[in-house]
């Protein structure tokens, strides 16, 4: 573990890059909490498809939310205001700095469990996009000790299998199991550890990745992957991707992206 | 168990509001049967769009109801006609008195499992309003000794888990099973105790709570949690919320419940 | 068992009326194959609707059929030719005697196993309608010796679970599995008996009952049933209706089947 | 086995025929690769149709893809760009020699697993139509060694069980698991064999057939029928066609798929 300021996970391919770019924002935004200059219209046009491609494939309903680290500052990220995802257009879209602190608010209601968000921001230079959810399929696995294996090379980012938070080793036995501080979301970011995909006991999942198409892909098919398995398990024994091939198949998918998030966006802005 | 003309259910937080309701209005409800002071026109809007919304979150089909406490006398509530609650309007919401008689019915034909409602809002002056349904996955645990429990947060109201309601302690084993008068209502609203939810076995379910909005959303997440719950026990043994988490996440989303409600009801009315 | 030349089935309440009719009819039918007087135009809606509304509700697919008993001549049935149900017009139903010969075909191509229909109406005078189908969650009841049974009152229809029909002891183990002719249809009548509804092993299931409307009803919840009815089975030993709630529950909804009717037809008719 | 220089499968009932054309336009494929003559707009058609409805009946998703064999020469095939199969017009349709070259590219990217269809048309003559997908009720057979297995006629092709593809006998137990070259293509079409339909382990399956219509149609059925099968075998030991029915079955079905291919054409078109 090399000495990092940032808590970053060696490995990333960005991780040089942008830790430079953490060193020298961590200085402004150790100044007054004024708004970053305004993100690329792009990237909150892609912030608002996502959240309605999440609700129209099944992986959020009225809950779950989606974010996407700053492109102007790598030290703040953009996320809606507290409502269901499906409804959300860019004027939602707030601005929190890493430790989920609101920033220019005016009024509107941020989410409980934003510092799912911020935490992994924090230790994660190579993460540019977050879903949180609670996605049918997946809470079996998140409840049982089965593990959510990759059923065919789509699902490859789900390498030996997702690790899973459990909230009681910090919020304890009684808790309303929300992740509802920076300390409860420190605990879980460090559980994901390099991870993709990370599974909630009794909540539910997230998913990180290096940006909005990514993540959403990512979120989508943990939950498609999940499905099959259960049928899967149902039957028989599934032989699995290997660490290898999943390794290999996540880098094959990576370039693969747009494609179905063409037919996506489709079909969420033609309604 | 104190001295309470109502049959309330001690521990309800309302309870000794409520109580003092109850006997102011009993002694009018003593009278003719004439309609209440006409119900606030938000509340049968909400009525009309939980019909709908149950029936395009998959609760009810054809077939299910849903009530609410009139708001202007505790001791009458309001139900549709007998239809599809898919189609309902205002002007198919009936007043009933607390024996299910119907209070002007206009050549309406009332439910007939109408009881249902009327039992329950004697004994639990805390219960705003009623879903009585079919909901296709919760039948498996309403025909079988295994328990309906919270697979995460969001449905914290199941505790654990909802009792089963044997129509043939009162009905005898040759019934058509339909709660069809005041004698079996009354031994249903005994099996539910101060439960949010009530499995009825060979039949479906009941859900109450303190709004309409409320038993929309418990209605349509035991649903949920039936079906995750199903995946989860064919592939391990899943680890529940406990007791204290149920209860606490029961609370938090109690104040959450506009969030889905806005999704659910913008899905029914753009139609 | 009487002495009954039309092969009907004892213990039907209107079998001496329709006896009576047979009789009488089918002495005009021993003469030319000459049209019967033209049919209601409400039974055509209803043959119509319910095409439809079988595909809506997910019980046929570009496959499956539903019949009715003409209304002039109890000796014929209604059928639309061989098509998708989703897309059948009355234009395309034809008229069919009970040997399922059809009377002024007009170039329109008869469905193969249009025998299923007549050599049931021939032994079974109650039965006005028949719907015939590949639902999908009853096939793993008609091909284990899984017992489909009712998970609740609405399918006390199911009785102590219909038979299946093993067509290999008339076509023998090397057929093509379809009813096509008048003898495996004789076979597949017998087996139903005085059921509701019939499986078929390797095929699907065939549902019969008083009128469009009530084989509409029953076709739709065997497969809600059937599915249901699989959850339980994989988590529990489900308790059933018995034989008395069934029936019970089966003549209280022979009175309701307008309920869910009306829903249904809006919602194909409205598209 | 036959000397036959294009490798066909004996048993084919037009191998005769097309061995004749491929010994001639093998010689003019010798050439340059010159586009062959344009294909019959009905083709281009279908294939389109083909695309939207496998999308519409879940089969293919963001990924997947569909093939026909060029009309005017039987050493080409047909296939989209990359690309989402819904979103597929016919000026996204390629053609290819059956070593998987772009013939006249225009700048459109093929897709990366094109072999598959090159080499099963090299040594499959009587196949007119190839899908790829990763439908997801198949994967837990494709997965497991539970055979697919008819569960009624209607998917009759399924004969006896598809063969699984392993990758990892050509590709190496570190692959991206991709189809994306013409050895590992090769590979997957001498383990296709004679059958309709191939599994791939880690991945998903294919399906072969006479025409585009017939390829949909097993396509559709054999996901249906994989669904219907795991409920089956959560519940008992289910009793399937045996090799003889599964044939006759296929057999007749194959006359009758215009009927459930007007209805899917219609549900795509009208959108």
């Amino acid at each position: 573990m090399p000495d990092c300021r940032c808590g970053c996970v060696p490995g990333s391919g960005r991780r040089t890059f942008l830790a430079t770019m953490f060193a020298a924002t961590a200085f402004s935004a150790a100044g007054a909490a004024e708004p970053a200059a305004p993100a690329d219209p792009a990237l909150l046009d892609d912030i608002v498809a996502a959240n309605r491609i999440l609700y129209d494939q099944g992986v959020v309903d009225g809950f779950g939310h989606v974010s996407a680290r700053h492109d102007k500052d790598p030290t703040r990220y953009l996320l809606s205001r507290s409502m269901a995802p499906a409804l959300v257009t860019s004027a939602d879209i707030m601005e929190f700095d890493l430790d989920s602190n609101a920033i220019d608010a005016r009024g509107r209601t941020p989410y409980l469990e934003r510092f799912i968000h911020g935490e992994i921001y924090k230790v994660r230079p190579d993460v540019m996009a977050i879903v949180h959810s609670h996605s049918p399929a997946v809470l079996p696995f998140a409840d049982t000790d089965v593990k959510l294996r990759p059923m065919n090379h789509i699902a490859g980012f789900l390498g030996e299998g997702p690790p899973v938070f459990e909230i009681r080793g910090t919020a304890g036995a009684e808790s309303d199991m929300l992740v509802r501080d920076n300390k409860i979301g420190e605990a879980l970011a460090k559980t994901l550890g390099s991870n993709a995909i990370l599974l909630m006991r009794g909540h539910g999942s997230v998913a990180a990745a290096q940006s909005v198409k990514h993540v959403v892909f990512r979120a989508i098919y943990t939950e498609v992957n999940a499905r099959t398995e259960i049928q899967a398990l149902t039957i028989g024994k599934p032989d699995f991707l290997n660490a290898k091939e999943a390794a290999a198949a996540m880098k094959t998918n990576d370039g693969l992206v747009e494609r179905p998030w063409a037919l996506w966006k489709q079909r969420v802005m033609s309604k």
